[in-house]
């Protein structure tokens, strides 16, 4: 299928009609990757930080360490008075003291003469190099010490700004915050860490069949799968999530939803074009539906758009559909706003295939597969429908519309969902 | 240096004298190892069930769909009915219902009837196969249809137990849940799961030395890197952590974190032989010191023990050794609790050494390296406690210790630390 381009909207029939054009996956994706860009920033605790986006770069305006220190337990010395000291050729040195982390020597080392350090403690005046513990023969509470080796000058101390000298531009914008990026923020003594603000999502999942999550599915009813999984999604791609429950299959319920205070709607189900189809007409309604029907599967009849300042995305009710859907598009967004990379948070490992991947040209396809030691093996699955075919599957392969697919044998490119 | 065996611990010497012996880190591993096995269970809802472990395998007890459903848009129908259908030899077929999801049609189809259905409707008895709304030519609101192409029986009909038989067993103990397992979980009628409960940490810092996180460093003082840090490393791993500020270094205030009500306990700084390192002797006195340094740079002084039901990891105050004693035993430790996995969470890449790795035989070295277009750069550092060189490195590489390291130019596997 020909990219039909942004300017030629799929007109929307609300009959049973189908599709009265299907966009690429390509276009799709262009119409969304210009309606996003980084939300603004906040300020946390560096308690909150991790995973965080930093907004804005760290610069160092102190030295760490701010005085020279151990870097071993031992004595600090003038290297000079240890020259030639050896197993055989034992240097005495006095003890004038102690200098221990938080609590320093207060006088100056001179030739022939020691202080007691520990690693962390400051460096006395006058010494420039610590002589390790296990070079010195030492008794308890002695005045007098033997250096067994020489040590050179600066050895064994860390200089003023060795660690990060002031000035240093530590971690860029859009870094997402490691663990010892939260110990390098400290350490340059910032409690608070400016981030992008995390998406504000409105999740809305709406079909007349449905039970609320985790209830006995019974008669013609079965419960929701998409309010829980796409929760998750939302949440491991960095979004904060209001859930409220089943929404009512009625305009009013839908536009509620619809008009949330959020950065992006999610409705789940009624994304189609069947009369009982509400969103897409709302969306239109009130702002703009820009995509609706895309050449994929599974699914086709997701659309998306724009109310205001809110991103809208319709998911087909369809728990594959709704994942997959999830995934090329709305968590996309949601990563974007976030200050993330766009790129799926799977890790992609090559395969072989065992089977045939058959796709017809102008539609992508999102087939599930399992993989055992290089053997990657698309699963037999009788429809879309199968969610349990996403928690059997190890990953999924996708199949360009520009495709035919994968003859088995070939070496493929398999997402892993774990 | 030989592997000194379990039963032969390293005498413990208060004195400035160095380690009275190493451990090899495999044999601090083997001891570690046998100490671990995953916690108890609890109960959680789906909403906090995301990135749990399973602690029991799921089953449905359910079918789902539980009633024959329809998976495309269209009409309900006796495929037979449908043969011969074609654009030029169009069959007309009676409407006598609509089958919507969650209100069926209370009635049967014969023969030449339709019943007009959504996807996920109940397909009523007496139909066996569902014509898709875009091979069918109705007028809106019309009695008669006329189909324009033939279905065979159980063509999109999504059958009672399609997705999930009852009995079938889902998912696996020891599951790390995805959003989809929440959405199949869900889907079985389960709103709460029985997961591995997380392990509880106490973490105390000490150091005399050390400023609360974040406080602008001055004098001799410097600010605490390891609270953020190891809190955000044991929240990734799994952990719930209780970080109440620095711990003064004194007897009875690490003893109070000592016996904490905790699955494990981690203690930054005075993990050495030093007078002043005092949580060693404290843990040999309350419990078990069972390892106490290890032939690793960094993170040689590093200790651990059991105190009663609490496993005990005594990290050096130097946050580098600290990243890497957490990464090679407290983490694993935590993820084996909590039911993961006992690797690293690090994905790893090969690459190519553009510099020669050195590292004694006898001794595990932690080289922090960038990785660019395949090439792996070893960072120069002065020490092993420049923080600042674990944000600028992209990763690690491991030099075992019956290892002399790596020429430049060999093929590495270097561990991403995002």
């Amino acid at each position: 299928m020909a990219d039909v381009g942004l300017e030629q909207q799929p007109s929307y029939d609300v009959r049973m009609k189908g599709f009265a054009r299907r966009q690429t996956v390509s276009a799709a994706l262009a119409w969304l990757d210009a309606q996003v860009t980084p939300l603004g920033s906040e300020r946390v605790s560096l308690a909150e930080a991790a995973r965080r986006v930093l907004a804005v770069p760290i610069v160092s305006t102190v030295d760490v360490p701010g005085f020279d220190r151990a870097t071993m337990d031992g004595y600090a010395v003038v290297a000079t008075s240890t020259e030639g000291a050896g197993a055989y050729s034992r240097l005495p040195l006095t003890v004038i003291g102690d200098s221990m982390p938080g609590r320093p020597f207060d006088g100056a080392v001179s030739a022939g003469q020691a202080v007691r350090v520990m690693t962390g403690a400051p460096v006395p005046r006058g010494a420039d190099a610590v002589l390790p513990a296990e070079f010195v023969d030492a008794e308890p509470h002695g005045r007098t010490i033997a250096a067994l080796e020489a040590v050179s000058p600066g050895k064994n101390v860390g200089r003023v700004g060795e660690d990060i000298a002031r000035g240093t531009r530590l971690l860029e914008r859009g870094r997402l915050l490691r663990p010892q990026d939260l110990g390098v923020i400290s350490s340059v003594g910032l409690a608070n860490v400016e981030v992008v603000r995390k998406p504000r999502v409105r999740l809305a999942v709406t079909g007349n069949e449905l039970l609320a999550a985790g209830t006995p599915p019974h008669g013609f009813h079965i419960a929701d799968a998409n309010g829980p999984m796409l929760t998750a999604l939302a949440e491991r791609d960095g979004g904060t999530v209001d859930f409220r429950g089943l929404v009512r299959d009625d305009a009013a319920a839908i536009t509620d939803a619809l008009l949330a205070d959020a950065d992006v709607v999610i409705v789940s189900g009624g994304s189609s074009v069947g009369v009982e189809d509400l969103a897409p007409g709302l969306v239109a309604q009130h702002g703009e539906l820009a995509v609706h029907g895309i050449a994929m599967r599974p699914s086709s009849p997701t659309g998306m758009g724009r109310i205001g300042n809110r991103l809208v995305f319709l998911l087909p009710g369809n728990p594959v559909s709704s994942l997959c859907a999830y995934d090329f598009f709305a968590g996309r967004a949601l990563r974007v706003l976030g200050g993330r990379p766009a790129d799926w948070p799977y890790r992609s490992v090559r395969g072989r295939l065992t089977r045939k991947i058959s796709s017809p040209i102008g539609r992508l396809d999102y087939a599930r597969v399992t993989v055992s030691a290089g053997a990657v093996e698309p699963l037999a699955v009788a429809g879309a429908s199968i969610l349990s075919s996403t928690t059997r599957a190890d990953g999924f392969v996708i199949v360009g519309d520009d495709s035919e697919g994968f003859a088995a044998g070939t070496d493929v490119d398999v997402w892993l969902y774990a």
